[in-house]
């Protein structure tokens, strides 16, 4: 079976992808904790910018993953930089940020980058999910996940209370990730 | 007289820092159009990353600046990504993201970061001005510089309204300059 070098510093995303991953046959996720630097750029970008970083360090076929969490109001925004938003402003400071925009409508997206190697061309493959922010009234204070305010289509409870294995059959992640299957299984190599 | 290779893709911001240096006889700037990445990170930390950067393609001693914009309601946000806000919101998105905040003050920051050349440690000389958010009645539509909505500590008009000869000699881009002419003065180089 084919091994694929999964680089991430963030234990949550490597525990998740490895539940959506558990009944795969066509690779061997292998973890590598390195923290790497995030371009101010578009979701793409940075994740392409990541690839090619890790597939240097690691000398091999190497696989990232980024989140952008966009307000439809804010066209973008925070996007890529979800996780400073989030630092700086919580998820109240989230919701209030939109206060005056009626438009509660957001999209969370998946972009997982792969590559053979270093030198080699960058595969995309993105998930996406469409949602409403949600204040919701049992918010724990210190709440640091954006899913606790994302409640996504078709369903009346947010992203944080569904079930892992629920939520790990729909979500964004799950959708950038079987692509990334498809693709392998179907590739050559 | 000592020459320093300022980089920088903004030509607005070199013209103002020209303008502010006309009486400098410490040094002589050579401008370099080189657009450069920029980290997701603090504005300090994306600063001394561009000038490492700067340093290492031009070989020689080098200066870039970075402006971070900081509302005080939003923790340091849009700080450095002020750029991207006003590309994704534009200045009437800045004024509606704070509209269930009654503090409207806000910072602005200009970070010069300096090396001597290629692997030589990097100084950093920071200037700040306080001031407020207003949204002014004739704001010019499309209008895309944040000046427009910061009215500084102890003046009646925004930044955009004063005469640039009346604001190089207050901006917090005038007071990083002034230390950095400073250490290059006492420097023994």
């Amino acid at each position: 079976m084919k091994t694929i070098n999964f680089v991430t510093s963030n234990l949550l995303k490597l525990q998740q992808v490895q539940a959506i991953l558990r009944n795969n046959t066509t690779f061997k996720l292998v973890h590598h904790p390195l923290e790497l630097p995030e371009l101010q750029a578009s979701l793409d970008e940075i994740a392409i910018n990541k690839c090619i970083t890790a597939a240097t360090i690691i000398g091999d076929a190497v696989l990232v993953e980024d989140t952008a969490f966009t307000f439809n109001s804010l066209n973008g925004l925070p996007g890529p930089y979800i996780k400073t938003f989030i630092q700086q402003i919580g998820l109240e400071g989230l919701v209030r940020i939109l206060s005056d925009f009626e438009d509660k409508t957001a999209v969370a997206t998946s972009t997982f980058a792969y590559t053979e190697g270093p030198n080699q061309p960058v595969k995309l493959f993105t998930g996406t999910m469409n949602g409403t922010i949600t204040q919701s009234s049992n918010m724990p204070e210190n709440q640091t996940n954006w899913q606790s305010i994302f409640q996504p289509e078709g369903y009346h409870i947010n992203y944080a209370m569904m079930e892992e294995d629920q939520k790990n059959k729909i979500s964004h992640r799950y959708k950038a990730l079987m692509l990334l299957i498809d693709y392998l299984t179907h590739s050559t190599i």
